[in-house]
C-alpha cells in the first residue's frame, strides 16, 4: 500500500535532501503532521522567502539579502587584507573567531578533477579585479583537503605576477588532539610548520 | 556575523524537526540554496499541500486524503478482524508483509504515565463503535514497549465484556538475530511463547 499521495510527495522532497533517506523522511513527514499548521506555513514561506530573497554578493560571492552581503557593505573592514575561501560557510567559519577584520572573497567550490570543475569554474575572475594598490595581503584559507590544496596552488600561481604577499593558513594538529591519533600528512606538516618559541 | 534572515529563518525551521540540529540545519540550507529553484517551489508546495490535504480517517484513524483511508474504503479488506496499532506508520508496516487482509484502527499513541497520556486521550471511543456482530477478533499489536504493553493490557480489559476473541501479536526473538545478544526479557517471553513442531 502506497501513503497517500500529499504525503509521498513531501516524502520525496525529504529524500532529495543530503543524509535524509526513506526512513528519516518518513519520520520528519510524520512530525510535519503532528505540527502546529502555523509552524508548517512558517517552514513552506522560509523554503521559498530563501530563494527569492538570498543570492551571493557582487563584491565577494558571500550569500546575501541585498547586491552586497554584510562585510562587503561594512567599511570599518581591513581592506588592506582579503581572505580567500570556497564557500559562504566557511565566511561564517572565519567570522566566529572574531580575530580576522578584512575582507573575503568566496570561490563558491574548489578545483576537482573527479567531478571535472577546473580553476575557471570557480569565482576566480572577479577577484582579479579586487587587486588594487591599496591590497597588501591575500591569505589562501581554502580546506586542507585534496581539492583544496590544488585550488591554493593554481591561485597562488596566478597570483605570482602581482606584488601582493600570498599566504596560506597554516597546517598541524588541531589544539586538543592527541599526537598518537593524528595521521602522517598532518604530524608532517606540523613538524615543517614549527615556529621558535 | 549573524546569517541573513532569510537564511536564518529556514534554518530556525529545520531545526523543529528531530534529530536535526544547527550543524545539520545549516548543510541543508546551503544545499537548498544550491538546488533548482522549481524543487524548492515544489518543496514549500508539498508542505502546504501535506497539511491541506492529509487528515486522519473517520473510521479508523490512519491518514487519509479523504473522509476515509484507501483500507477503509476497499471492501475486498476482511470485516471480521480488526487490528489495533499505536500509529498510522505502524498500518503502513503491517501492509508491508502482505499478509494481514483484514481493519486496523489507530490510537493515535500509547497510554504513557510520563507523558501523561491516559486510555481516554487515545482514538478508543470509536473503536467500540465498530464493534458489530460481524467482528470475530481483534489483534493487539501495539508496540513491546512498556507504553504499548501496558496500553494493550487495557485495551483488552476493555473488551473483555464482548464476546469477541483478543489476541496479542507475539513476542520473540526476531529473525536473524542471535540468543546471547538478546535481552532477558525478550528471551523470557520468547520461552514462554514456545510452541510445539
Amino acid at each position: 500500500m502506497n501513503y497517500p499521495e500529499s504525503f509521498e510527495n513531501l516524502l520525496e522532497a525529504f529524500k532529495w535532501l543530503p543524509g535524509i533517506g526513506t526512513k528519516s523522511a518518513e519520520r520528519l513527514v510524520y512530525h510535519i503532521l503532528a505540527m502546529d499548521k502555523e509552524k508548517v506555513y512558517e517552514f513552506s514561506e522560509a523554503l521559498t522567502s530563501l530563494i527569492q530573497n538570498i543570492h551571493y554578493c557582487e563584491t565577494c560571492g558571500n550569500i546575501a539579502e541585498d547586491k552586497q552581503c554584510e562585510i562587503c557593505k561594512d567599511p570599518t573592514r581591513d581592506s588592506t587584507v582579503l581572505c580567500i575561501v570556497e564557500h559562504p560557510k566557511d565566511v561564517y567559519a572565519m567570522e566566529k573567531i572574531k580575530e580576522y577584520k578584512g575582507n573575503y572573497h568566496v570561490l563558491q567550490g574548489a578545483v576537482s578533477i573527479i567531478n571535472g570543475i577546473g580553476i575557471e569554474d570557480l569565482n576566480i575572475q572577479s577577484l582579479f579585479n579586487r587587486i588594487t594598490p591599496d591590497l597588501k595581503e591575500i591569505i589562501i584559507a581554502t580546506n586542507p583537503t585534496r581539492e583544496g590544496e590544488t585550488t591554493a596552488l593554481y591561485i597562488s600561481k596566478l597570483l605570482s605576477k602581482y606584488t601582493i604577499e600570498v599566504t596560506r593558513i597554516a597546517h598541524g594538529l588541531p589544539i586538543g588532539s592527541n599526537i598518537d591519533y593524528a595521521d602522517e600528512l598532518t604530524l608532517l606538516k606540523s613538524l615543517e610548520g614549527r615556529k621558535k618559541f
